[in-house]
């Protein structure tokens, strides 16, 4: 494996060639301002990797692996607006930049757009890649939408709420990993088992956002750390410190909720969860997809020197702390 | 060709065959409700009828027909929360009916699913139906664009008025024709010339629309006459008004741009686009789009039989009073 650099710079480039038109100025400038926002560009990263996986050069994987970017960054300029945001990579949100309606309707020409690169790949693949990624992006607003749904329900389960991240990140990085395979003509079976280990590194890696956001070391962290709990998020953190809470603790938690000192808020909480073990409960929870994915890397059938990149790659993901 | 109202029936018949997931609830049953508020489904007709002209059963274009209503659905609900449009059809809006950010969202998902309903057809058609669609997309984002951007404008010209209707409205007219043809496996001119036709009658039929709202016949108009002068929105009859008016008609309409009493100000303004004879002024342009479309379907090598239908439906178009 070359070094992550090599590819983070390879889909910088390529991002920045996307040209879009300069008019309408009003629908086009958010698009380049936003996509040149930068992040960790782990969903290209995938493709090109679950290409290579396979022996396919990862230049013929390219707009595969810009298609899902463009569809993640249009997720997120349409998230942001329902989110009211007003940071995204500490840099203005589109909708805070210009305003909601341009939002709405830059992220739409962003989402055809992710259609267009998907597009450029021949006849062979592109009705696989389409059918992978139709059932993808719908699979990420249902997610959005139940995420939304949980704001103001108080009967969240911890069930409900995996199957919640699964859809609105997970299947994403699933997607974007048999994307790669797709392209290189892997068997059904190696496809379903690399999607199987993109979904389950994708679930180990947003409950380990839920413990970084009140875990981090805040030197490292690069956000406030504790916002989950001062919004009173439903995160697995949340949801497992009232699974396994005494009554006490359930009455001391409801307290802390309405609780207007954030830094109380926050310290208290986390005597609390602390008191109840919740980040290891759900750190047991992480380890656990984390074992999953990793059974589904090994039962794909190809040297396992080949492997080795993307175990890593999912290594490197476990073990961030920003 | 068969009556009108069979197409749409057949039409009304597969979008009831949609088959929306229950759940989320808040996501799907909008669409639910959108998809049946009905409208006189001209778009996904015009892609079974441009099958037909190339001796293609119509049932076998029924997925492209649908995946061009679907979009024309997905644009509306985006549209009528970017215009806070309380109305669609005498019906509450999804924005209004529900909230803004389920707007947002389960629009997003009913335009993977007009992708969805595309990558049913076969390989062989897919990649140039997708490039057809995709691009289409993209100018009706780039039209809705220009239509805000004119709000604020007070020095829109004519031209840049007709390329705004051009992208908003008729590329989506010549985009259902032409999908029809590809799927019917028309030569490259023919597609061309349908194309041609399906925008030229977009732009008569948007005109037309424009004319419509001050002088239709209010017992059959159906909302109310006038509106789009009393929110000064310009149209075709608005600009050409302006350009046509006296310095002492542009004095008054300028005066009657504030002024309150809707009754007074449609009166007064009717009065003075009657002086300046306005509407004749915009019939002509009508007219003139209506026989470059004549022109184009003339053109299409193929038995003039065939193109009854389309003649008698762009006749009916031009025809209608509301």
């Amino acid at each position: 494996m070359q070094e992550i650099s090599a590819y983070t710079n390879y889909i910088e480039r390529e991002i920045a060639r996307l040209d879009f038109p300069l008019k309408p100025s009003n629908l086009y400038d958010p698009l380049r301002y936003f996509m040149q926002l930068g992040g960790k560009r782990m969903r290209p990263i995938l493709t090109l990797l679950g290409a290579e996986l396979f022996g396919e050069q990862k230049e013929n994987a390219i707009n595969a692996a810009l298609s899902v970017e463009t569809f993640h960054n249009f997720s997120l300029i349409h998230d942001d607006i329902m989110d009211e945001a007003p940071l995204r990579r500490n840099q203005a949100t589109v909708h805070e930049k210009w305003n909601q309606n341009i939002a709405i309707l830059s992220g739409d020409v962003l989402f055809v757009k992710a259609f267009q690169l998907l597009a450029k790949h021949d006849s062979k693949h592109l009705s696989h890649l389409l059918d992978l990624f139709n059932k993808t992006a719908i699979e990420v607003c249902e997610g959005q939408q139940m995420d939304m749904d949980f704001e103001t329900r108080t009967d969240v389960s911890i069930a409900e709420y995996i199957e919640m991240i699964r859809l609105k990140t997970s299947v994403l990085l699933g997607c974007a990993l048999e994307m790669g395979a797709i392209i290189a003509n892997a068997t059904e079976n190696d496809k379903r088992h690399l999607y199987e280990f993109g979904q389950n590194i994708g679930i180990a890696f947003q409950i380990q956002d839920d413990i970084l956001d009140l875990y981090a070391d805040p030197e490292k962290f690069g956000k406030q750390v504790g916002g989950d709990v001062i919004s009173n998020k439903k995160t697995l953190l949340n949801l497992k410190a009232l699974e396994l809470a005494s009554t006490q603790q359930l009455e001391d938690l409801k307290e802390l909720a309405i609780e207007k000192d954030h830094s109380k808020k926050i310290i208290e909480t986390t005597q609390i969860y602390n008191e109840i073990k919740a980040k290891e409960a759900c750190e047991a929870v992480m380890q656990d997809y984390y074992e999953k994915a990793i059974t589904a890397l090994n039962a794909i059938e190809i040297d396992q020197n080949q492997k080795i990149p993307l175990q890593q790659l999912a290594q490197y993901l476990m073990q961030r702390e920003n």
